[in-house]
């Protein structure tokens, strides 16, 4: 993580389940970055420099170095950037057209249900001061509902899509890795258990989830996840 | 809506911002395609031909038997599939990679934005039995913050990427549409509302909210928009 001035890509981020998918993505394609931290429990991100870079004021964004500082944020959008410049081998990425669709249908699952629903459930159990139980089963249910989708998926092949590791999972991994944080139980998911387990042993997603430091919510996760 | 053997597409959806997506997009470009009505309210959606379709059980979906009875879901991945597909001459898609991936940003901003917290605003605000002021507040000032970010994105230019307009515009138009559901008050935000005017004012716009069926709410939102 020492500066490296000559890197093409700078990562704005924080410790969150959307911060660490394109660190993960640099470390598996092996692209040199440098790493802001934003610190979003002080709303760093709502700056006004950094409102340039993403007008949504969240993290992770990026900065192109090598493509005329060009900026994305939303990290869907950051993935499939990364893997249409970055990802020569298709490492990440096939390079048939319909299983690339196919790789954007399970981003998009991610984007728009696990992500919210899982974030919502977290804050509704974790983070307001007045609890709300109908608020805290929804999400929840919902969560564990989408978890199920993913077991489907999963059944008969060891990744989402064409049994080939792709953005499609790294996206999923990040926030299903922290189900232990809503005490949701995934010991009925054998496929996604034994997946979340094979991700998390690549040594490119381990560095990727120290980034932009290491966090104990997710280190606890992780051990938690090798004593099953 | 006549029943058309020789068409390329079938389209699986329901009168909702989602599933007004892709009827958008399919008569912006002249694309052929039979309509098949899932009635949501009864869950047809959930049914297990369906799920063969969209294992996630929601609406919209397409199955493209021009190639191969390939089969989409998620209404962000239609669209992109429908672009890199069937428009060629570029009407509601960039051809330079950069715009592209700003497409895809706004495109993911409405997914795992715009929509999602929309939807638990609806949910809240309209359909739930229990009143929850805190959930009814919390979702809808974060939809009006998102659509805030829309305006300031419209400043000095009509449409979201590079003044053309893109999916970018069509994906987020369907949900800004209904805002009216919510009490939702736009008055401060121009840009925005001559946004909302210019694209409904577009005949497949006008049409493609028409599929599968007239609703009256989503007529009620136009014409209260005319009156503006």
């Amino acid at each position: 993580m020492a500066s490296d001035s000559d890197a093409p890509i700078t990562l704005y981020t924080f410790e969150t389940p959307n911060g660490w998918k394109p660190s993960i993505v640099l470390e598996e394609l092996n692209v040199r970055y440098n790493v802001k931290r934003l610190d979003i429990s002080t709303n760093a991100q709502k700056e006004p420099w950094f409102l340039k870079i993403n007008p949504n004021g969240r993290i992770p964004a990026i900065v192109d170095h090598q493509h005329g500082e060009f900026r994305v944020f939303e990290s869907g959008a950051i993935l499939l950037w990364l893997v249409q410049n970055y990802d020569p081998e298709h490492k990440l990425w096939p390079s048939d057209p319909k299983l690339q669709s196919e790789v954007m249908q399970w981003v998009m699952f991610q984007m728009a249900g696990v992500g919210p629903m899982q974030g919502q459930a977290n804050h509704f159990a974790l983070f307001t001061k007045e609890k709300v139980p109908y608020a805290i089963e929804r999400y929840k249910n919902e969560t564990k509902r989408l978890y199920m989708v993913l077991e489907s998926q999963l059944d008969g092949q060891e990744y989402l899509v064409n049994n080939q590791y792709t953005i499609a999972d790294i996206t999923n991994f990040t926030w299903v890795l922290l189900h232990q944080l809503l005490d949701l139980d995934i010991s009925d998911l054998p496929n996604l258990k034994a997946w979340l387990k094979r991700i998390a042993a690549r040594p490119a997603v381990e560095k990727g989830l120290k980034v932009p430091q290491a966090s104990k919510f997710m280190s606890d996760c992780l051990d938690a996840l090798g004593k099953d």
